[in-house]
């Protein structure tokens, strides 16, 4: 082998290795290890073999990149609600630190039950007092102050059991599955029911999501000048309710595609799971059951939060992937730092 | 120098080469040639001047890739919207093709005046007609069933003085912009008044942006579901109008970041160029002006389509970049294969 054949042979395996695209992610191969926390068993097969169908271009279920759309719900998908939705343990502990402000709070209900924690007045919150609460601390600013503000509290307010940042309450092998289908081309969507300008908050820093992957529930805000100061105002009005028929409508106004996968673990999911499987193709449709009180909680059909019934027995019938928290998952939050 | 450095050398430059972004994408390098359809000037030294400045990790300016998003309009910025909005044309050739099963529309207006090619009674169209044009051919039917309808038209109707596509009467230079802010790490997203899910039925094809990547106008959509099937049913009621002030509202819905970069040509433009020139650091508002009527059109403050006053005069006071598409383009449309 002459000493040009050899050096070529030698710069080839070192463009092999350096301009893969897991060396230029820094992120381990695909193909090495993935979904490390999740126990083998029949649930991470339905996944990998998912993935490896619609990544396979040899496989009559090959997905152009393009159409690699997948979405998740975000609260008991991706990290925990409970024991309320933390965006709403969020809204009580704005009312607790705006309440100087507000001395007729001390009176006026929910913020009365809210100062003293009067559980019992809590319970029986409709949509009329949560319309209320969310008012009095999601709107009147700037969604720029907005965004700091839930930023604060993220980097400041303490989950009551688990005692570490709510968003650390992620959900690792989670995490993994996101990372795994981003690795195989996949475009990874948060769909929620909860705020969208709350998700995007953390998202990029929790899950990798930039904001413009984060779909979300909404109020309506308005464009303000003033000078050469530009702002969008946040009024105390529902702008769109992403939840349940909600998501599938959601997905085609700000993703405009069908989702090839997607994942949720309660009934307000499953139109967005339905939506999914309506779909040509192979589908991937998951739902993620609460059923470790050890590690995290267990919950499902009486559930007022994360209510996991109808969508349970559609699963059931037709065969979607239904992880169990307590089997599939070798590890539940990943390690704190 | 040994033979190892030697080659140590010559590694380091084929890596550089090879595994730059550029090569990665088969696209030519960002820093050989760009915007080559650009004439040399002021216009074009503007925009090299600030990816530059925010590009470079040295600079004062830089912006993390994250932050890097930059806004388009449509009709006007990425392609022509005249004699009529493009969008428009597709409506009235969807009436003259729907006829038939629409006897009425031989009496009723605005369909007569359309199908007899009434141009005197067309030019008297006000918002009340133009809703019912658009229930007539943009609602009732499915999410999937429109973008097929679009698609179709796109392949086969000729624009009238062109005879060409429409969607071939694209911006070359904009085409040449799009790619070299990608490669610069920007976001690129269309934020038109135009509708979002017919922007979408072209946009991924011509301008290399994919549908979550597209903002616009919307029409209220309905989740149904038929057994196994599932649909999105449009229906004739408007969702949203995005255009002037509602440009920054669907910018922080659908993005969640306020661009640095923002490209228009019509007062339906100025509040997205103000919402970006509000944010911190350096930004690139720019106006393209049709002064073209050789190539293009030629048209500003009194244009009923695409009217440019207000922003034009705007633009005059706080120094943004306004491209003479006569002087800074050395082509207007892209070559028909």
């Amino acid at each position: 082998m002459s000493i040009v054949r050899k050096f070529g042979v030698l710069i080839a395996l070192v463009l092999i290795v350096a301009c893969s695209p897991e060396a230029d992610r820094g992120e381990p191969a695909a193909s090495s290890e993935p979904l490390p926390s999740w126990n083998d068993g029949e649930v991470k097969q339905q996944i990998l073999d998912f993935v490896a169908r619609v990544t396979d271009p040899a496989s009559r279920d090959f997905v152009p990149e393009a159409e690699r759309v997948a979405t998740f719900d975000n609260d008991g998908t991706l990290w925990s609600e409970n024991p309320l939705y933390f965006q709403l343990m969020f809204a009580m502990d704005r009312v607790r630190s705006m309440a100087g402000d507000h001395p007729e709070w001390q009176t006026d209900q929910p913020f009365k039950a809210i100062l003293e924690d009067d559980r019992e007045t809590l319970s029986t919150m409709g949509h009329r007092e949560l319309g209320q609460l969310l008012a009095a601390t999601h709107a009147g600013i700037t969604a720029d102050e907005f965004a700091g503000i839930a930023r604060q509290w993220m980097d400041t307010a303490r989950h009551p059991r688990f005692d570490r940042p709510f968003d650390s309450l992620i959900y690792q092998p989670m995490l993994e599955l996101l990372d795994y289908l981003r690795a195989s081309g996949f475009k990874t969507f948060i769909v929620s029911g909860g705020g969208i300008e709350f998700i995007r908050s953390f998202a990029a820093q929790a899950y990798g999501i930039p904001p413009d992957q984060v779909v979300g529930s909404s109020i309506v805000t308005e464009f303000h000048q003033e000078g050469d100061r530009t702002y969008l105002l946040r009024l105390p009005e529902l702008n769109f309710n992403d939840d349940k028929e909600g998501k599938p409508v959601a997905i085609n106004l700000h993703i405009g595609q069908r989702p090839i996968a997607a994942f949720g673990n309660s009934d307000g999911d499953l139109q967005m799971l339905q939506y999914a499987a309506g779909g040509d193709g192979v589908r991937l449709m998951v739902l993620v059951r609460h059923d470790d009180a050890e590690r995290e909680y267990a919950y499902d059909r009486d559930s007022p939060i994360g209510r996991l019934d109808k969508a349970l027995d559609e699963a059931g019938a037709r065969g979607w992937t239904v992880v169990s928290m307590r089997n599939d998952w070798r590890v539940v939050f990943p390690a704190v730092n």
